[in-house]
């Protein structure tokens, strides 16, 4: 009986988990399964090799680089780089002092010699991809158990970087799809001179603030400008007065007519990740338990970080980075928290697997795939028990900073006497100037007494786990105090003759042995020992079931690809993919419609007297001369800011461009509407909607708004003479 | 160089005052200066005589009642009545008590005998309406002061309105449009026995309550169903169990269609006040002064009556009706102030006067004009001193009860000596009955522990008041009392002793004589008699006003409608009135689009578990069974439930008929959007939205929710049998 309801539903039920839509994060790889048919009905008129050329690794997708979190397109044959503003906010935060904000005022080089290192930032830009996924199952010995097998899958991984990167340059990584289904040896250039060029006033760059963001009607000029540069050779090299802006014949040439209401438009970018291609059990944890315990956590730690800010503009510009980091992380926490609720995700997600199942029942060769449905369930049964200490100790290396600073010596220490080949991969050595850069910059938003408040509530935390899953080592630190003000006393306590926030100090420790750190009798580094002890056991435990959700995922997944039918896009894992879709608006609520564009009238009429919602004189003035700009569009009458498309976006294509049917630059991805928030476990076409700024918005501004000091940078991109 | 710039924007300027849109709450009489021509071009099948035909008084509107703040249509040819919920709110509460709540469970007569009586409510039709601007104008002897003149007037308007009553079962009145550019002696039938017949529960009703009232998107089914009941001679006659159902054979026939999106609509009722004749100064008194302090005010109080009411049930009950009007008040008070703002009315209006005033400067015959608007200006200079201390004298007499029924009994013992022609309307010996009514229904909302609070909070602000006017009566009371807690203090040593608090007494002080009143040394009555004298010298002064007004108005109006050159409507003064429009969305802010159309999978959606969002088993019920029913939309696949149009209404059309271009009843009127609360001063084309039910959603509650017991209304209402 229930099978036969569950049949007669398939394609209802497909049709909920968003197959035959919009929906896809396609890999390079992917674009030839689509077929050249499927892309021409899109109203695709390139071929899909104009976008990637395996043969060749040239295409337009070879213009759009990885710049760490965000993505990003060169748009001049000068190595000009195209992202958002929310991308180079930390570049702004680094070069600004009191009396001097970057981030409130904008930077605008009017030379060359002008433009500001931005040493946070590399661009990484694919050369090459190759399927190793073969290779990389074979290289355990059969019969091997998971860890084993993890082990050795991990040992063949660095083996094959090691090699990638032997001819310099080059930066390697092996990427798995879906935990496993496939694996890629991607292979790629690096540049890491980047300097800032333009980034726009806060005012207009964050125009909206946290009260727009995720949300439409939006009015935001998130965007800025970055530039390579490399050697005379053309090639990356260390920041160097000596480089040169970078020659490359690999740019996105901009459409100035920018975008129009139904056109087809596609992205390419690094999304980070998403979360569909897991189980519903799996998906319930994500929804009841690790969204809600972010959604609080972040709040709260927003809410200690705001209070600190509100004392003094010195202590709002230090903790400026991490509270724009905490606001954003804990609202997108609660908005998959309401999206999964409002979606159904994972009630629809129990009833495509519940029809996977139902169907391979009648099927011997099914069984494994069954077989491991079930186990990836009681994995997340097993967990349980101890998920929120583990959940909280991860979360102790990203928030209070001196716990991040000592955890991270120890790590360090401890890794970096194994060979280079056995370490995690962060303490390789290739990675020791970006570690130590990574502190340094970290240091630049240290503030005292924001680290105590952030520490006395974690340690809270932890006083309030339930008995059968406390930590050893907080219980032990924390004696018999439990109130918030005996564990504010605990912190003073190991804070007051600690070392490890005196900065020489850190610098010495970060080259010493783990011997002679633990010699050092530091309360805090004795604390951070004992913390590793824990971290490195969870860890062990994670990896372990990694190595086996690393074996029955592709065993699960093969069968539901199997019910599909049709291309599946893997789950995002910070790899170039590609998403198509159309300019189009949405309807959040009967009665209610989200119109596809928005005008800077419109940003005019929400201009107010306060942040987050002032108009700078300047933008003032040139919307005066609306209807004499070039970049007006004439069925607005008006020029465009922000527009909705229904790509498949997710955390990290931050900075993506939007191209047209002709491959040409129209827009630049920037975020995702509220009601899709939750698409990283599930897409909808009907609510799906991502928001880019049109170029012309772009454009507009460095012409009528930026004027004379601009004009470099509209003939570069290839917008005067007209 | 200044009248020159005025004039190129003439165009401009009427266009942002609404000229030539859907504005216009027309008179009767004023349809035929409409003209054929512009009524057809907006859709109307009809002729202006078949909504009203003075020569017969008959047509459409003869079947549209006043019932007293609210609208109402005869739809039936036994006497049915539609109109609002919430214009039954207080019927509704009058036969509830604890135990039996019909505000929760709603009413359904399931036969005639069943019928409630609804004392509160009679029903006004109009039959006559008479032009008597000549003979009012002509009252005053030449040369007289504006308050002999306003004497002699309002002397005249009495005279007028014996004279029409002397016919039996009229209730006749002097409206003065514009402050007198015109005076018309309406002359109505008034029906007194009204009995409430169906009103669905408050979950349907009043969906959204106070969180979506004048909102869209919108889903709230406010209807409901009275009946006039007469003597067996088809007349008017006091309620009484010989009454039977009202036999008419004007009513209007229910659009079984509803309405369409882009279809002409109109409605006719009655609106009880607009300010839109105002000067722009008497309008930036309002906008800066009156409805800042009403919003601020009447928040606190309703702030004051929820805190009592979340006591207990009984509490509740007896506070749930001054609660929904201070409700509305305060959020009304809330929309005008955002709404005069939002749309520049105040400067809007500036702008059309300085245009009039600089054609008029070259005109001599304009002097009288131009001098009348320079005092109508001098007016709200002159009494901005004691402005606020005026406004709390007058609010005195809506608030905490004790005062409202010790200032009732002082002033109706004054008036009550008077020959009737000299008295206040309100106290004039024909509504004897009616004060009495009104003090007997007020006594079912007193709770004490409230009316003290609320007097509290009244004292204090009087407390609070400048020195230059300060109240003496109020300052004697209150001794050097300032804090709340002294204050509170004063009023209970005030409210112990009085006999006013016990009903019995207070209705054997309704017929005692002024000097008995005093004779009783009650301090409460002896509070209200110096009350009453500060309000009499107010009430003088404002009368005085008014007589000077009265003059200068017409005469600047004159002007200013010379210039607009086309027919203008007065100003709302709860006559009958009819608007022309369509039924259409609006777009509120960039990149938004309210849809005209809301549906019941809309109202689903938004269904929770909490008021104001729950919805009855019997509509969940119902709602699976929408594709069947014959009151679906084909269009909209769904069953319709609220609609937008740009109807010009306002407080006092709420229950109005919508009909369409055939004249056939399709809907409801019963708010208006957020952005058109100002509409009261201005009226703008591109948002000013009123909200109604399709009929077609009454049409499905009674035959799909009600089932059996509302087949009776359905079949007496024309749908059944189809």
């Amino acid at each position: 009986m229930y099978v036969r309801t569950a049949l007669a539903t398939v394609s209802a039920v497909l049709a909920a988990v968003g197959v035959w839509a919009s929906e896809g994060k396609w890999t390079p790889q992917q674009l030839s399964q689509l077929g050249v048919k499927w892309l021409r009905e899109q109203g695709l008129q390139l071929e899909p090799s104009e976008l990637w050329n395996p043969a060749t690794s040239q295409g337009l997708l070879a213009a759009v680089a990885d710049i760490g979190g965000c993505s990003s397109a060169l748009v001049s044959p000068q190595g000009l780089l195209l992202t958002n503003h929310h991308c180079v906010w930390s570049v702004l935060q680094q070069h600004s002092r009191a009396g001097k904000n970057l981030i409130a005022t904008g930077f605008l080089a009017s030379t060359l010699e002008a433009e500001l290192p931005a040493p946070s930032l590399s661009a990484l830009f694919p050369t090459g991809f190759r399927d190793v996924t073969a290779e990389l199952v074979g290289a355990a010995p059969a019969g091997a158990d998971d860890l084993t097998r993890a082990h050795a899958v991990a040992q063949a991984e660095k083996a094959l970087v090691a090699a990638c990167e032997g001819q310099g340059d080059r930066r390697c990584k092996v990427a798995a799809f879906d935990d496993g289904l496939q694996y890629v040896l991607i292979e790629s250039l690096e540049y890491r001179d980047v300097r800032l060029v333009y980034a726009p006033p806060r005012a207009l760059g964050d125009f909206g603030g946290e009260v727009d963001n995720w949300m439409w009607p939006r009015h935001t000029g998130d965007f800025a400008l970055l530039r390579l540069w490399g050697s005379r050779a053309g090639q990356p090299a260390a920041m160097s007065k000596d480089n040169v802006p970078l020659s490359t014949q690999h740019f996105l040439k901009l459409g100035f007519q920018g975008v129009t209401p139904g056109e087809l438009v596609f992205t390419a970018g690094y999304p980070v990740r998403s979360f569909r291609s897991l189980t519903a059990p799996e998906m319930g944890e994500r929804a009841g338990l690790y969204f809600p315990l972010r959604a609080e956590l972040y709040s709260d730690w927003l809410t200690i970080l705001q209070n600190a800010a509100a004392e003094s503009e010195a202590t709002r510009l230090a903790l400026s980075d991490r509270m724009q980091n905490l606001a954003n992380v804990a609202k997108n926490a609660r908005g998959q928290v309401a999206g999964l609720r409002r979606g159904n995700l994972v009630e629809k997600k129990w009833a495509l697997e519940n029809l996977v199942l139902a169907r391979a029942a009648a099927r011997a060769e099914m069984r494994e795939a069954v077989a491991a449905r079930q186990m990836l369930a009681s994995i997340v049964e097993q967990r349980r028990t101890v998920w929120r200490r583990d959940a909280l100790l991860e979360a102790m290396q990203r928030g209070p900073l001196p716990l991040h600073f000592a955890l991270t010596l120890v790590r360090w220490a401890r890794e970096r006497v194994k060979p280079d080949m056995e370490r995690q991969p962060e303490y390789m050595e290739r990675n020791r100037a970006r570690l130590w850069e990574a502190l340094l910059r970290a240091q630049e938003g240290f503030h005292l007494p924001t680290e105590k408040a952030l520490m006395t509530d974690l340690f809270l935390r932890f006083a309030a786990l339930p008995e059968e899953c406390r930590s050893p080592t907080v219980d032990r630190f924390l004696g018999p105090a439990r109130s918030r003000e005996a564990i504010a006393g605990r912190v003073d306590h190991l804070l007051a003759p600690t070392r490890v926030l005196d900065w020489p100090s850190l610098k010495t420790m970060f080259d010493e042995s783990f011997a002679a750190l633990r010699l050092r009798r530091d309360p805090l580094l004795e604390l951070a020992i004992a913390l590793d002890d824990e971290l490195r056991t969870a860890e062990k435990r994670r990896e372990q079931s990694e190595g086996t959700i690393s074996r029955l995922r592709p065993a699960w997944l093969a069968a539901v690809h199997e019910l599909v039918g049709q291309p599946v896009s893997p789950d995002a894992n910070q790899t170039l993919r590609v998403s198509f879709g159309h300019v189009k608006g949405y309807a959040p609520q009967d009665g209610l419609l989200m119109l596809p564009q928005t005008t800077l009238s419109g940003l005019l009429a929400k201009a107010g007297e306060e942040p987050p919602f002032t108009v700078s004189e300047a933008i003032w003035a040139a919307s005066r001369r609306i209807t004499e700009s070039r970049w007006r569009d004439g069925t607005l009458g008006d020029i465009p800011v922000n527009f909705l498309a229904d790509l498949d976006t997710s955390l990290g294509t931050s900075g993506s461009p939007i191209l047209n049917a002709r491959g040409e630059l129209v827009g630049l991805n920037f975020d995702r509407v509220w009601e899709a928030v939750a698409s990283d476990f599930g897409y909808d076409p009907e609510l799906n909607r991502n928001i880019s700024v049109d170029v012309r918005f772009l454009l507009w501004t460095l012409e009528e708004v930026e004027g004379r000091p601009a004009e470099r940078l509209l003939r570069e991109l290839g917008a005067k003479p007209f």
